[in-house]
């Protein structure tokens, strides 16, 4: 299959290894909150965002905005948490663009409970791994990727 | 929140910036594989390694191991391209070890016309971006945080 704009050895190499290297990593740190706290990367990344805005509250489509999460896949997993008590969703009356997300007292503990062990962990499997020079490296080459493919 | 081991800022940052860069690249890369050839890039992945084999077949362990994926994960994607005819399972009568995947020729034929267009988008949104510099870059910084991962 040799085709004017196909990778070369070196590309598909590189390709792979960055594929592998992320499928492990994010794997890694899923099993480690899934093991510790009953959280998955992504439950962790919702509740972090809730922790950090103003009454612990997000309109869904700021927090879809923020997670760079699609509404679909937002809907689903605020509804597995809401299941587990750690976030409610309360509707807004005075408008209709929407729904809050709000984090729970017992979403906050979960997540205060969950958050050493994930730090460590990607310390552990990420930065520890990296010369000061390649973090600098790996933030810019991760901010062209995401500049370029920019905010849906 | 401050604790000894905690992020710094410029730590979160780029943890932020990278987590985002994937997710962007990996749901960008799988919306054109399922747009353009109803393939999800997990499904492109085993066809791909499928296609590389000999005789289009691998034992159901090696493949998870290529590609590591864990075996319920695996299993799983193996039964929804299998429904769709482009992989078939063989058991292995003279050897209890297991299970084969079998390419067919509608997944080859799959893979054939999904490639130029999935390839074209890794060029796009990731080599393309990037220096030849940042390309050795990051390959070197895949490449280490693989190693320290293993192959499970």
């Amino acid at each position: 299959m040799n085709q004017p704009n196909w990778l070369d050895p070196d590309e598909l190499r590189a390709w792979r290894t960055f594929v592998e290297a992320t499928q492990l990593l994010f794997d890694r740190l899923d099993r480690q909150l899934q093991q510790d706290s009953g959280l998955s990367h992504a439950d962790y990344e919702l509740l972090v965002r809730l922790s950090e805005a103003a009454d612990q509250r997000m309109r869904m489509s700021e927090l879809a905005e923020q997670t760079l999460f699609s509404r679909s896949r937002l809907s689903h997993a605020i509804a597995r948490i809401e299941q587990a008590g750690w976030v409610r969703r309360e509707g807004c009356p005075s408008d209709k663009r929407g729904t809050f997300a709000v984090l729970t007292p017992e979403g906050r503990q979960v997540l205060e409970a969950a958050a050493p062990g994930h730090v460590a962990a990607v310390r552990h499997h990420l930065f520890d791994q990296l010369t000061p020079v390649q973090r600098r490296q790996l933030q810019q080459i991760a901010n062209r990727i995401r500049e370029q493919l920019g905010h849906p």
